[in-house]
């Protein structure tokens, strides 16, 4: 596909897609930095039980993204975009190797016992609503739908180190320093950037879809940190 | 497929699968019918808003509901099981389009209002989960997700029924009426059948699968109608 | 989907899309009509070795256009249009069961043996085409991939009966007769005609992928008579 | 899941499964290093034409089996699969952009030109076969439909090299080195042991498809030769 010319004409003052899609969840955008389990992980307050909860889940959660990149290779035909979705699948893989490595041993726990834990009730809504959309969507509702857990992990990040920068004995300051490296912002800005250039091919329909794919996403996003703050179980 | 010989030997004996799956939630099951929305929408005091409030989510899960069954006529060689997909998917559509019309009178509202009421969490949270095995799962498993939904309201049907017959002027009797009715019995009928037949072809890891989406089904029935008696709302 | 108001206006003196598909291949598709075989099942000549050939590939052929009908029913969320294509799936699979009972007599064939005859190469290489595209395509890709084998038949139909109306023992006239019949002149209608509603909002680059897609549907057609006029085998 | 343990006694003298597929279609599997391509692309006679056009359809096949091995990531929850299958999808790729650089080249074509020839009719019924299996079946069927295209261009590789070790000066010295490298071979023996190890899951049914499957994707190697001999054309 090419994006050289494309039937409208763009106009520079517009924001682009990307930054309609957030302007339009603004105020819950705002709340993912006031959640009280944000803010006690800025300022190293979390129980660590909070943590690993937070922690187990993420890695069960990161399986089901693995999934998401591998379907989006099968949507473009675009051969830089294969090569970074297969490079998304390898890298998100070796992020869950790590996790299972490093918070493992910290927590106590075998390879097996992380991966035994049952999803709690919010993971295991949000997943299915990315597959879903991974199995019968387009590429531009897939990047919309991975969308914001990139860009909101990159600003909470951000947030957290620049409100309160992290103590040596910081419990979580490898969390913070990973989530506000320039490597995790650069995942963000690609999926934004991709599904930009495809803003204009889109017509009214489709992008309110797109509104209301990243509404669900973004909220998925908030309920996840209330997930590990209430430590959810299923009825 | 013949199902005429197969390479175990049956056991009389031995509870047949679907029995098995029901039986391995036994306490989730019996706590359906004690649910508040349940016990009031049998007594008949169940607030109209929230009767309302469960109509127009269970029209929105229908058309989900419909999907299903048309990934499941993809999925069998067998045409009489293809025709009653087929006829299933015929059906729920005809549900729903009652459901609007008989409701939409009752509740004052237009067909389109009642399709524009967005999804409550729990809606969203079953409906992928039905989706996403009916995409990528194998029949078995989307039998097996689908089957509790079917079965609970036949066995809610009943139980309401027997427990306190609706006078004449109960305000849900059409409701109580239709489940309990030997046409919706049969749905969940044909599909245990269809489901235990295919029992002595599964290897335990995939009966273990089943168990755990029978599981996850029946959950989402529970917080459904909890859904429905808190009205719950998105973050 | 509204189809009320659209983006571009429309140009009342443009053809419509359906046609504008046509036309793309309009050699290929009067060849349709001069194929020997064509032209031999319309004066009565063509072996009956070559019919039963036809007949039985035809057989396998729609179980897969049944599945890709249900497909078709996960990919709108309008009613009217999800009903019809539940109907399509069940009037498929009883035109099926009407070819296995009418021929399968005249064959001298059980149902059975009617059903274990394999995929000639040409009908196996159609199929996966249609089940790639409502597997993982849009709806209008979809409409796209199944309309030639709808307008063909009609217009095979009307053509053969037009050029020599059927004398009372000519040995395919039952065939004839459905092709040209206004039943089934309804499919291929119906479907371009959900086709050219959405016509208006389709971009360039999806306008060109549905005229590949329409041209490699044709092609096929023209090659099933070309399979079953030789008698296709695999290496 | 485990392999450790499994429901039958594995019969050590029994051949393998994969050993199995491949002796359920010997004589074919023979016939592939004796087709007239492989012969004269083995002894260096093949003409120039023919030797592009192979290179610039297979180029064109492996798109879409890069796509293959990313919906096989999707289809397994073991996370040293998921690895390897995200690697084939990179390494694929890589092939590809090798085989346009290379070979572009020396036909004399832009990178352009060659992505835009379209698909020879053979190279488009194996690919929907291959695309199919991977969209709507299971991982063991996924590894049976890609085995034959690993297994048979190794051992036409190591047959062409045996039978006459190529001149520093033979125009396909590179072709044939690539595929009897031992590499090369890594890839088919992975598949093998994957899909061995899933065997003894299997029922007999399930068994029974996978011989079926197999055996198409072997004709379509053959016809894939064939093809790029007689140059194949659409009607």
């Amino acid at each position: 596909m090419s994006f050289e010319t494309h039937p409208y004409t763009a106009d520079m003052a517009r924001p682009r897609l990307s930054e309609r899609l957030r302007e339009g969840c603004r105020s819950l955008w705002q709340r993912q930095m006031e959640h009280p389990f944000v803010v006690a992980l800025g300022n190293g307050t979390l129980p660590s039980a909070n943590f690993q909860f937070y922690i187990l889940q993420d890695a069960l959660f990161l399986d089901e993204l693995t999934k998401t990149f591998a379907y989006a290779t099968t949507k473009t035909t675009n051969h830089e975009e294969m090569e970074q979705f297969g490079t998304f699948v390898l890298n998100t893989l070796l992020v869950e190797a790590d996790l299972h490595h490093r918070y493992g041993e910290r927590f106590g726990l075998s390879p097996a016992e992380m991966t035994t834990i049952p999803m709690a009730p919010t993971n295991y809504a949000y997943t299915p609503h990315l597959l879903t959309i991974a199995t019968v969507g387009t590429l531009p509702e897939l990047l919309t739908a991975i969308l914001p857990c990139a860009w909101i992990y990159a600003e909470v990040g951000h947030h957290l180190l620049d409100t309160v920068p992290p103590a040596p004995d910081h419990p979580y300051r490898d969390w913070l320093l990973t989530y506000a490296s320039p490597d995790f912002d650069s995942v963000g800005t690609w999926i934004r950037e991709r599904l930009d250039q495809r803003a204009p091919f889109l017509n009214a329909q489709e992008e309110a879809r797109l509104h209301e794919i990243f509404l669900t996403s973004t909220r998925y996003e908030w309920l996840f940190w209330d997930m590990a703050w209430k430590m959810e179980e299923w009825p």
